[in-house]
């Protein structure tokens, strides 16, 4: 029976560091504060946020929320990303993406300066994850990965990962991030002819794919430690991750993240992590 | 028997397309110009900056070389940079790196304008290559590999590759550049514990990993191609590339790259095609 990784004891020791570190920063007069950009009221958005709300609230980060109509323009928007990079009493913001189709993401996620972007969005902190050095920040839920191989004690020096996905926001970061920590990551795609093979036989399987059903049982085997990245949801509505059937795959490998409960559950830890080095640095 | 995958047929094929379309974009008053940028009088520059000359007159391009002292300033580099960012006759730079100690190169790449920087050395070059979208230019020895590559009909969708170096000139880009051709990429890097049994059963190795004797015999089988991007210098001063035996290794594999021939005589076409890619943008 493999070990469950849970993502609450991750949680639950970050709150406790990231609590102690922003009271320190808000009794010395910086108190870390987190903006929140929102445009109209898509659900998935608004479900994250209340999370982060509650998150922020937990680690002594203060929010702003910038909620603004879905048909706003981009001039509009910009020239408040431009307010928000000005205003010294904000050090990160979350924007939420996709935004509405006549704004340029291109453009408007580049609009917002690097030293703020705690998601990770800005190309300044894509090259930042790219070549392995602090710029910007890297994006929430890729570093929530690492963060719960560290937490539970997983060295990746010298151990192969198969990374399964290859997009800006989880698949690559992932794989960038493990290279700098040593393992020997193989990424796999949608284009991958023997993605089974592949990950039969690596000591790490990073699952972020995003598709139901992805991870078979026969791409497992013993001693494996599985992250499940992807959140899914089955026909009648039940959330699930990558991993086809997680109780045939937790009599295989040695541990695996449940979902829900695991990588989502600490992404928004990473948020106020992000937030507060943000504000640690600008005190400095 | 392997066949040879040499250089020079891909640089002739080059040559000829580059020198219509830099004909065509200074029949049209677009003389596609390079800036050159060495401090100090090293020898592999000077050797590179040869090559580099010869090349750019094979292909059309002009080129204005700026030659500094050693001990210049950063302050002076700086001015010199932006008054080139500024030049609208000027539409690519290759600077050579590294510069002295005294400069920080951080801020000296990044003072380049990312639409000249055509050699990929500034974070948003960086950032393009890592998303796989046209911002600036990737590194043009990575970019070298692709184009061999290309130029022998070697199609790379499902194609498990090896990749032996994780640096930001050659490993991480060649290997971002592999994953767009949609091939599934395994990085490989000195704390790999297994790296012959990983690119054994690859169908691709790339090595760049710098170091002599690095491609032993057993990392390779029949069908494999190899991409050796290394130069390097036995004791009695014989170039070579990482394959530690270059005549074993034809008898193994189904194709191979020689050095010197291979790999680096491309890259300064890679130089020139950039600079009339740049100039052609410039134009419109």
């Amino acid at each position: 029976m493999a070990d469950i990784l849970k993502g609450k004891p991750v949680v639950d020791a970050l709150n406790d560091e990231l609590k102690n570190r922003s009271d320190a920063l808000t009794a010395a007069g910086t108190a870390p504060t987190l903006a929140i950009v929102r445009l109209g009221e898509r659900p998935d958005d608004m479900a994250y946020e209340r999370g982060a709300l509650k998150r922020a609230e937990k680690t002594g980060v203060a929010v702003k929320q910038f909620i603004f109509p879905a048909d706003m323009t981009q001039d509009e928007l910009l020239e408040q990303i431009d307010a928000i990079n000005k205003d010294s009493s904000i050090h990160g913001v979350l924007m939420f993406r996709p935004l509405p189709k006549h704004i340029d993401d291109e453009i408007v996620r580049n609009a917002l300066a690097p030293e703020k972007d705690v998601d990770g969005i800005t190309d300044i902190s894509q090259a930042g994850v790219y070549a392995g050095v602090a710029k910007g920040f890297p994006p929430c839920t890729a570093e929530a990965c690492i963060e719960i191989l560290d937490y539970y004690g997983y060295d990746m020096t010298g151990k192969n990962v198969a990374v399964i996905g290859r997009s800006q926001v989880i698949g690559k970061p992932v794989a960038m991030m493990l290279i700098k920590k040593n393992a020997t990551v193989t990424v796999c795609h949608t284009r991958t002819k023997n993605t089974a093979d592949i990950c039969r036989d690596k000591d790490v399987i990073i699952a972020a794919a995003g598709h139901l059903g992805t991870v078979q049982n026969d791409f497992l085997s013993e001693g494996q430690v599985v992250i499940d990245v992807a959140i899914n949801f089955t026909e009648d509505g039940k959330m699930c991750g990558d991993v086809a059937d997680f109780d045939a795959a937790s009599e295989i490998v040695a541990a695996i993240t449940p979902v829900p409960g695991g990588v989502g559950s600490v992404t928004t830890s990473m948020l106020m992590k992000h937030v507060i080095e943000a504000a640690e640095r600008a005190a400095k």
